[in-house]
């Protein structure tokens, strides 16, 4: 594979290093970081800087980067913070092309940090060098053509196909130690710090062309700029998958937020969004993140969600069977002749259902022919296998026979399937694993981690043969008819009126509404609608209309006057008859299924829209699934199915099913408006009621712009 | 500790033992037991058995256990298992006392395997033996004083006081060896097998008494009598925690169920209901099982969910703190003489907040220090302590400053707290973890795994500290009411008159309620009731009446005539007028909250009772919780506060609160209820309406005989 050159080249894979703060003394950043680049084997030189020494290490010094008589890619900086400035401004005389700075004390320590660092990414660009850090672990390209050890990190891991991004330089420690005892091999490792400069996403366009990287790890603790965020990672996960651990989930914090949308959509919802949409996985935990890369960087990514389980015990296998069905795999039924073909050559004791248990007399040709067999089963994407040492079998001859299963189905020219293994128990699973390790297939000690493994894995296979989607075009909007908004000062609850225009701009069907200042002008009102209507209050300060007796159904004429009257009086018995700015008079709408759509925006990610059971019933289950907009076709689809209470769209105890067509359209509507209207902040449709007939009708509507 | 004489004693405290099946071929079960048997220092004498060798192992063996010389109290039985009936006379002919019956081929192949295993323990009972297995992998007590290793698994674990109980041998296998790499120390494991006769609950019992046993871990594949093990294992885990992996979680299948409560309680629901009842905590993964033994293992259960995290990196500490709380502990501010203290010795960069985080300069010192404070925060239960390595402070160092401050506390006369630690990423973890070892502080790689461990050990601490409850005395309830349903005969729903005899006797507040046959007698009811009232269908076949259209509200007099005509009608066009009985006519009641309280007979675990949100909605969120019968008073309180939808019995959206204690003594006498009438099967009361006044009324009632 060819690479193209990347702005990152001269961090990555440097053809010589300056060490800026390279010291004499052992124990010290500046003398490890030395040691590292020299003792693995870098193919150019590596030259220390340090004004105090002529000689660091057994090499040569320097007193600054510019005395170095060869030319300079790469510069690791572990001087102090108040040097780096000077040290940088020398770089960029010496023409190095590329900075790491370990060194610490910029923004991660207050305002006089983050001045500095501010600084240093000015004269960064100016100088037209790229930088990792500051505040950094370092850089790591186990490459053996580059060899590139940068860091503190006692560890060197061996070299593999999984790129590893850390935002936090003390789990990078972790990380390189854990990657190099479950034998994960490292393509590259950037640990990016305070990322001033060379961020995640940089790193992620890079490692596109990477022909080492297969797997890309990340742990972040903020996501970056996701307008480039998405497009990249949605282009590079169909190639290579992205796996991240994002911390920071509860410190999130409560957004301030007065619509029932913004307030039920924590921080997280909108990463998870974004995560989502991006096609990058997301575990809980680094060890996850582990077991899931050992997958993804040994074996191809499972094309479903059926699992067959291949065991020897039968205690393991049941294990394993509930902690597949309970991360959403399927333990499927096998084909018939699957279980006649294993029924032919295992003992009658043995269970040829999926799971299948040969019992504890299975021999290592017996775990070789049931292998395959599962394999050629068309309805299975997946094997786990267990293995259970009983004194009879050898694990490494067990270890053996599944390569070879695998290796069959292979030669035999039919697309590799999953496998992942556990070989548990046995004294002498590192031999057994060597075996499997050499094959590719990833081991795990116990069922529920290999399964959970599977689990993430499969979610991509089935997010990659998803359908793209595509953002449609929509009938009956009336392009004009947003310019007055775009006219709005401080932030405000926008008026009944400019809410109904706004909605039927953009084909948002709702009922006839008035707005009434007195008594009399919401009599006049329904009368003039006609029929029976709603009075509803109408307030700024009172968001929760039904709580304060806001509402009256089913008035009719002149009854709304007494309505008025009615709603009035309760609000003064609250306390509240301040808020009443008067009623809006509305057609009544027929009772059916009771909805919400609605939309908040991220100061992050920007608008998404969401959708759940509406009505008063929104705060009691919180049952509200969010995707960020613009939504594509394929988005509004999965929402409807994303709610718990999905079954109340199907035709629920009894009555007609949700018109689903009517509502995709109606989130797309609510997406569109929020892409044409930066300055709606918050947006509830609460209830949209879905009427037996079909028809959806948005009964109460309430938009904030800022 | 002086121990009571236990039954189980010759089986896991022998003195002498014999092998029956001891085989001279390395690498069978019969050698391999036997072999451990002598290697690890048993002090009394171990007796081959084989009727085809004279010598075994370099040891004189004997064609029979009557053979022998010497008293023998325990045989262990590695013959195939048509043999194990002859060995088991002979045994009883000797005199052995105990059975470790390793031999496969009984209850687990099939139905001559179960009849051969019943065979099996008739003859073991009569001849006072006990006997562990058959199927299984053996015994292990490590205690020094007693070093039995009489299982052909090739690891010894170090000793230690965690016992251990598996139900597969299998897993048996990986847990011996898992252990051993923890360093979790390991008092006694018995691999229990098939549980012919001894089972997990004869173990509890005997390990309540043993004392080196401090933890109680289970891998349980079915639960045995829950009758024993309740009060058992409530007792115990007073002491001495008992931890459980069950299995066959989603395996469970379908129950066959009418009612709304009973399909709604899976089997899985029963088993968690049990072990919360009885104390005993239960974690997903046998990881996780290990993880939460270590922390028991070690330190003191923490008195509640306050916990202290002190780091010297940021990253590691949100993750924790995220860890923490999205698993129910509380990462709570810290006193400000707390806060202050730190400030005083720490740099100003750092955070004396919760998370405290010490920075990359922290020293073995300061860990000593700020632990101590945060341990003396009487806000603290537990404190969570993470350390990466900087170049500049040793591990070791930090862990010995770890094991000082805990230690320091315990000097001062101050109750012990609980700790754990986090050392991360450091290439010499090992020795550091060892100093940590001996000062008895559990440590775990990654901080996710320290606070998953840690929140299952406060779910215990909070426990212990909760009142034990009790069965209160109820008023009103008419004893000999209950004669005519002892009198049924096949299963069926009840009428309507024998459930609301039923409710009046255990005096559950119904409306007054008649049945009707014709729409005449339905008139009839309607005028002898007096106000508006509710007709609805009354049938044993159709089930959710509203889905019918089998309910009419607000009727009046003699339209309760039209009211039977419209249900009827509606059955014929639906084809099922077939299924209509008559129809019941009752009191209207008003509207209000709806709840569902109910009943369901589990085969295994008994009544239990639930309770969750009523009406249509039940089957939408299925938001129930099920508690044991008979319900203590502790139960019923907890039960309110159990279901996602909460909210709704506090006031929700201006309606009144809910009469908690009206709705605790409803379910307290549906317990009641259940436990006087083993006859009942199926429970639904739903919806109970909480009237804003304070009374609940059960609208419609629904009970099963069987």
């Amino acid at each position: 594979m060819s690479r193209p050159p990347s702005s990152l080249d001269p961090l990555l894979r440097p053809t010589s290093v300056a060490v800026i703060g390279a010291s004499r003394r052992r124990g010290t950043i500046g003398a490890e970081v030395f040691l590292n680049l020299i003792k693995v084997g870098f193919p150019g030189a590596i030259y220390p800087v340090n004004p105090g020494a002529t000689v660091v290490q057994s090499v040569r010094a320097y007193a600054s980067v510019e005395l170095i008589p060869d030319p300079v890619d790469l510069a690791v900086l572990v001087v102090p913070a108040e040097q780096v400035l000077d040290a940088v401004e020398s770089c960029g005389r010496k023409g190095v092309r590329a900075l790491v700075v370990i060194s610490a004390g910029f923004g991660e320590t207050g305002p006089a940090g983050r001045a500095l660092q501010e600084q240093l990414v000015r004269r960064v660009r100016e100088l037209g060098l790229r930088m990792v850090g500051p505040n950094c672990l370092g850089v790591v390209n186990a490459d053996p053509s580059v060899n590139l050890h940068a860091t503190f990190a006692p560890t060197w891991p061996p070299f593999g196909n999984v790129a590893f991004s850390s935002q936090s330089g003390a789990l990078g420690l972790a990380i390189l130690d854990h990657a190099r005892q479950l034998g994960v091999g490292i393509s590259q490792f950037v640990s990016v710090g305070n990322a001033a400069d060379v961020s995640a996403v940089d790193l992620i366009a890079d490692w596109e062309h990477d022909p080492a990287t297969r797997v890309i790890l990340l742990y972040l603790e903020s996501l970056g700029d996701p307008r480039r965020l998405l497009p990249l990672a949605r282009r590079v996960a169909r190639h290579k998958p992205i796996v991240v651990v994002k911390s920071g989930r509860t410190a999130a914090g409560a957004r301030a937020a007065s619509s029932h949308t913004g307030s039920l959509a924590g921080a997280d919802v909108a990463v998870d969004a974004l995560l989502g949409r991006a096609g990058i996985l997301r575990t809980d935990t680094i060890e996850e993140l582990f077991d899931v890369a050992m997958l993804l960087a040994n074996q191809p990514v499972p094309r479903g969600r059926r699992v067959a389980i291949l065991t020897n015990a039968g205690g393991p296998g049941i294990m394993a069977s509930d902690a597949c069905e309970s991360r959403g795999l399927e333990v499927v039924p096998l084909q018939s002749a699957t279980e006649a073909a294993l029924a032919g050559f295992l003992p009658p004791e043995a269970s040829v259902h999926n799971p299948v248990d040969m019992i504890a007399s299975a021999s290592a040709a017996s775990y070789e022919q049931a292998l395959a067999l599962l394999l050629d089963d068309p309805g299975v994407d997946a094997v786990l296998v267990i293995f259970v040492t009983p004194i009879v079998t050898d694990p490494a001859d067990v270890a053996a026979a599944i390569v070879r299963a695998g290796r069959r189905r292979t030669e035999a020219g039919r697309a590799p399937k999953t496998v992942v293994t556990c070989l548990m128990g046995t004294h002498g699973v590192p031999a057994a694993l060597l075996s499997l390790r050499e094959g590719r297939f990833p081991s795990y000690r116990f069922p529920e981690a290999a399964a959970r493994a599977l689990s993430v894995a499969a979610r991509h296979g089935v997010w990659l043969n998803e359908p793209e989607g595509e953002i449609p075009e929509l009938t009956g909007i009336e392009a004009a008819a947003s310019t007055p908004l775009r006219q709005v000062g401080a932030p405000r609850w926008i008026t009944p009126e400019e809410v109904e225009a706004l909605m039927r701009a953009y084909g948002v069907p709702c009922p006839r509404t008035r707005v009434a200042r007195s008594a009399e002008e919401a009599a006049a009102a329904a009368i003039a609608l006609g029929g029976r209507v709603a009075v509803k209050l109408l307030s700024s300060s009172l968001v929760h209309k039904s709580d304060v007796g806001g509402v009256r159904l089913g008035v009719e004429g002149s009854g709304a006057a007494a309505a008025w009257c009615d709603i009035a009086a309760r609000l003064t018995e609250l306390g509240h008859r301040d808020g009443m700015e008067g009623v809006t008079v509305s057609e009544m709408v027929p009772s059916g299924v009771e909805l919400l759509v609605g939309a908040t925006v991220d100061p992050v990610y920007g608008p998404m829209v969401a959708f759940g059971i509406g009505g008063v019933q929104v705060e009691l289950w919180k049952d509200l699934v969010f995707r960020l907009a613009p939504l594509r076709d394929v988005d509004a689809a999965a929402m409807l199915d994303g709610i718990r209470a999905r079954a109340l769209l199907d035709g629920f105890r009894g009555s007609p099913p949700v018109n689903r067509a009517a509502l995709q359209d109606l989130l797309l509507r609510v997406s569109r408006m929020m892409m044409d209207h930066p300055e709606l902040v918050e947006l509830d449709l609460n209830p949209v009621i879905a009427l037996p007939d079909g028809k959806l009708v948005v009964v109460d509507a309430r938009v904030r712009v800022g």
